[in-house]
C-alpha cells in the first residue's frame, strides 16, 4: 500500500492504462489512508467516500471502453471548500452552508469533472479565504502533520490543501491564491503549490474574495505531479509539446536571478540557509544564477495596504453583494481585522482606482526586470508556522499573518506567476519552500524550470522524508 | 483648390507618391481654408502654420529620397488638445497650460509623427472631456458650420475635431471618445467618427479622462478616408490584407441587426427617419436586416449613472492626483455637475467595484448578442444640437447632455467598437448619424460593413453637400 502512495501522476497514469491498477483499488488506499491519518490531522471539511466510490468505477468503466478522459481520470483529488463541487455542500469556511447557487462547478472543477477524476471531498479553507495562517475558529485548524507534538498551523487559505495530500487521499489539491493561499499552505507543508498567471484559470464557480488578484491553482507531492495537473486543467497549454519540453529541460537551460533585497528580511532559522543551500546545488548543476532585484515587491506590498485596500474593498464588496449575512456571523479574528487596519468599508473610490492603477504600473516595471532572466528565486515563507493558541488573540495574531504574506503577496499584486518546491526542513523541522516566480504568461517556462530543478534536488519525499504524523 | 479639398486621401496619397502633388502645397491649401474659413468657426485653440509647412518640407524631402514612409506622410493632421505633442502647449480645455509632460507625445500621434504627418495644430475640447454637447465656457465653444444663422454646437467632447475636417484645414482629426466623444461631434458635424475596441489603441500620452472607457479614435471626411487613417495607426491591422478586404466588400456581405427598443426613443423630427431612408437603401442593396435588440444598453447607461459612477470616480481620482490645481477653476458647468446628481467624490469603492462588475457581466452578455449579425445599426445621436445660449444653465444642460449620450454612451459601457456615418440632414438642418455597432475586436470587420455602406450611400460630401458656412 506505502509503495502505491509514493507513485507519481504519470505511474498511476500508466499503470492505470495497461490495467496494472484500477481506479476503484486507488480510491481505496485513498479511503484508508484517511481513516488511518485523517482524525487527528483534520484536512476536510466534508469527506465523500460514497461519491468517490461511484466515480473511481465510473473511470474504471470508461478504462474499460477504452476511452481516455484525460490525465487525471480516475485520480484522487480533493478541492478546497471554496470551489462549487455538485452535490456536495459549501461551506467556504464559515459556519454555515452557503447558498446553492455556490455548488455549481466552474471550468476548472468541470476540467476534472468531465475525465473522471475522483473527488475526495472538500478541505478546510479559513473563513473566506481571508487569513495565511490557516485559522479557523468556527471549526479548527487541520494540523500541519511535520510536528508531532504541538499544534502548528498547516498555512492558508487552502488550509487542508497540504495536508490532504501528506495523508495520502488526494494525488492533487485544488487551492485558490489571491495573496500566497495556494504557495504558503504548500511551502508549510512540504508539497508543491502553482500560482498560475493571473486570468488563465477562470475563477468562475469560487467564492469570490478579490478578483483582481484570485487565481486557481493545484497543489501536488512533486513538481512531476504539477506537470500532469496543469496539463490537465490549463485550457491553453500545448498537450502535445509540454511532456517534450519537460523531458529535455535541465537545470542549465535556466537563467536565475536572486534578489539581494526584501525578499531575505526576517527569515526564521534554517530558512534563508535552506534555500541558499538549494540554490547553490542548482548553480552547480548548472543554473546560470546571478543578482537581480525586484524593488517593485516591496512597494507593491506597501501600496496594496496603504492605498485602496484593494484585497479588502473586493472582498467587502463581493460578501456585501453575494452573502451579506455571512457578514455577521465571521469569525473575531476576521471581524476584528475588517473592523481594524485593514478597514475597507470607509474606502473612497477615487483612492481604490488610484490603488489599482499603481499597481498596474508597477506590474507592468516588474514585467521588464526579467530581461535576460528566466526566474527570479527566493525563500516561499520566511516564517515558521505558529501553533493554533500562539495567535488566538488579534495583537498576536497580524503581525504572524502579514510577515508570512512577505514573498507571496507581492506576485499577485504584480500579476506575476510562481511555484513554491520544497527544499529543506527549518530548524523547527518544518518544511522550507523554494519560491520561483515567472514574468505573467511565462507559466510552462516556470513549470520547466522547476521541473528541471527537481531532478536535481530531487522531490519532497526524497529531499525531507515523510512527516511525524503521517508515517 | 475647391478641386484638392474634396480629394480622398487614397487620391492625395497617390498623387504625393506620383509627384503630381507637393505636401508643401496641400499643407497651404490647408492653412488658406483655414484662413478663409477658420475665424468664425474657432475650431483650433493652437494653430500651428509654421510647425506644419515644417512637416510638409521634411514629407516632401523623404518622397523626393524615396522613402515611403507610411499612409499619412505629407497628410495635414489636427489632433485634440487633449492628446500631447511635442513643443505645442496643452490646455485639455482648461483656462491655461497643464505642465509639460503632459506635451509628451503617445503611441497614436507618435506613430503619425513617423510617417511625417503635417501636423495643424490641437483643435478645441470641452474641459477635460467631461461635456458631449462641446461647450467650453472659457474658450468659447466652436461653431456648428452647418448652421449659417446661429451658433448651434458642434459635439464634443472632441469639439474641435469635426469642425477642422469641414473647414478644409486637415483630413484626420484625432479625438477620444468615452461615451460618444469622437462619434458626437462626427455625428453632429456631418463626418466619420470611429471608436476603435477599447485597449486596441494606447490612451498613453492622453490627459486621462475614464481609463476604463477613454478610446483613441479617428474623425475624417468619409469612410474610405477613415480606413486609411486605422490603417496608418492601428498596431495589430493586417496592412496587406486590409485594402483588399474593402475593396471587395459589398453591402449583400453583412448582416445587420437593427433593434427595435432604446435605441429609437426620443428621436428629434428627422432623425430616426434619416435613419432608417438610409437602412432601406442598405437592405435594397442586399444587406441582410433582421430585428436584433441590445437589452443591455439601457442597463449599462442605468448602472453606470446609479452604482459607482465609474466615470465620474475616474475622472476625479485622475485629477487630483495629476491635475489637483485644475480641479479649482473647472467651468460652472462642469464644477455644478461634479457637486451634483454625477458627484464622485463620495462613491464608496465597493460601488466603483461593484459599478466595474456589472458593466463586466453586461459586457459579456452584450457580446454574446452578435451570435448571428455583423453589425447593429441605429441613430448616432437621437438629438439635433441646441444653440450656445440654450444650455449656458446647469438645469438646461442637463437633460440636453444626458439625451445625447443615449446610443453612443452604452457602447463604451459595454467594451464594443463603432463608427458613425453621416447620412442626412435633420429637420434643422443638421446631419444625422448612422451608428454601426460591432463586437469588442471586430474593428476591422466593422470598418469593412461601413465601407460597404459608403459605396451604396455615398459618402458626407455626395449625401449632405457642403455645409453653408464652409462655402
Amino acid at each position: 500500500m506505502s509503495e502505491l502512495h509514493d507513485l507519481s501522476l504519470t505511474e498511476i497514469g500508466a499503470r492505470l492504462r495497461d490495467g496494472r491498477l484500477k481506479a476503484a483499488e486507488l480510491a481505496e488506499h485513498a479511503i484508508a489512508r484517511h481513516e488511518r491519518h485523517g482524525k487527528p490531522l483534520n484536512a476536510y471539511k466534508h469527506w465523500a467516500p460514497v461519491e468517490a466510490r461511484r466515480a473511481a468505477n465510473a473511470a474504471d468503466a470508461a478504462f474499460a471502453a477504452g476511452s481516455d478522459l484525460g490525465p487525471l481520470q480516475g485520480v484522487p483529488v480533493s478541492v478546497k471548500d471554496l470551489f462549487g463541487v455538485a452535490c456536495m455542500p459549501i461551506f467556504g469556511g464559515s459556519p454555515r452552508p452557503l447558498p446553492k447557487r455556490f455548488e455549481a462547478e466552474g471550468p476548472v472543477v468541470a476540467a476534472l469533472r468531465r475525465q473522471t477524476a475522483v473527488f475526495t471531498g472538500k478541505t478546510h479553507t479559513v473563513e473566506f479565504a481571508y487569513d495565511g495562517l490557516g485559522v479557523n475558529p468556527h471549526w479548527g485548524a487541520p494540523r500541519n502533520p511535520w510536528d508531532a507534538k504541538a499544534h502548528r498551523l498547516p498555512g492558508g487559505s487552502s488550509s487542508g490543501a497540504g495536508v490532504s495530500l501528506l495523508e495520502g487521499s488526494a494525488w492533487v489539491a485544488l487551492g485558490s491564491d489571491s495573496g500566497g493561499s495556494v504557495r504558503m499552505p504548500a511551502s508549510w507543508t512540504g508539497t508543491v503549490g502553482f500560482k498560475i498567471s493571473h486570468g488563465r484559470w477562470s475563477i468562475d464557480g469560487i467564492v469570490p474574495f478579490s478578483p483582481s488578484l484570485d487565481s486557481p491553482g493545484p497543489l501536488t507531492r512533486s513538481v512531476a505531479d504539477a506537470a500532469v495537473a496543469f496539463a490537465a486543467i490549463d485550457p491553453h497549454v500545448d498537450r502535445s509539446r509540454l511532456p517534450r519540453t519537460l523531458e529535455h529541460a535541465t537545470a542549465a537551460d535556466f537563467r536565475v536571478g536572486i534578489p539581494d533585497l526584501y525578499f531575505w528580511d526576517h527569515c526564521a532559522p534554517g530558512v534563508a540557509e535552506g534555500v541558499k543551500a538549494a540554490l547553490d546545488e542548482l548553480g552547480r548543476a548548472g543554473a546560470r544564477i546571478e543578482k537581480r532585484d525586484l524593488p517593485e515587491a516591496a512597494e507593491a506590498h506597501g501600496a496594496a495596504i496603504t492605498r485602496g485596500n484593494v484585497a479588502g474593498v473586493e472582498f467587502l464588496a463581493s460578501m456585501r453583494a453575494e452573502l451579506p449575512e455571512w457578514l455577521e456571523t465571521l469569525n473575531p479574528i476576521l471581524a476584528g481585522r475588517l473592523a481594524g487596519p485593514d478597514d475597507a468599508a470607509n474606502v473612497a473610490a477615487s483612492d481604490y482606482f488610484l490603488g489599482l492603477k499603481a499597481l498596474a504600473r508597477l506590474s507592468a516595471a516588474a514585467q521588464a526586470r526579467f530581461a535576460g532572466i528566466d526566474i527570479l528565486a527566493c525563500p516561499t515563507i520566511v516564517s515558521s508556522p505558529p501553533t493554533e493558541g500562539e495567535v488566538a488573540e488579534l495583537d498576536a495574531y497580524l503581525p504572524h499573518n502579514r510577515r508570512m504574506h512577505q514573498n507571496t503577496y507581492p506576485i499577485n499584486l504584480l500579476g506575476l506567476c510562481a511555484l513554491t518546491m520544497p527544499v529543506g526542513l527549518d530548524k523547527a523541522g518544518i518544511p522550507v519552500g523554494l519560491q520561483l516566480i515567472a514574468k505573467h504568461g511565462d507559466d510552462e517556462r516556470l513549470l520547466a524550470a522547476a521541473f528541471a530543478f527537481e531532478k536535481v534536488l530531487g522531490n519532497a519525499r526524497q529531499r525531507l522524508g515523510v512527516p511525524p504524523l503521517c508515517r
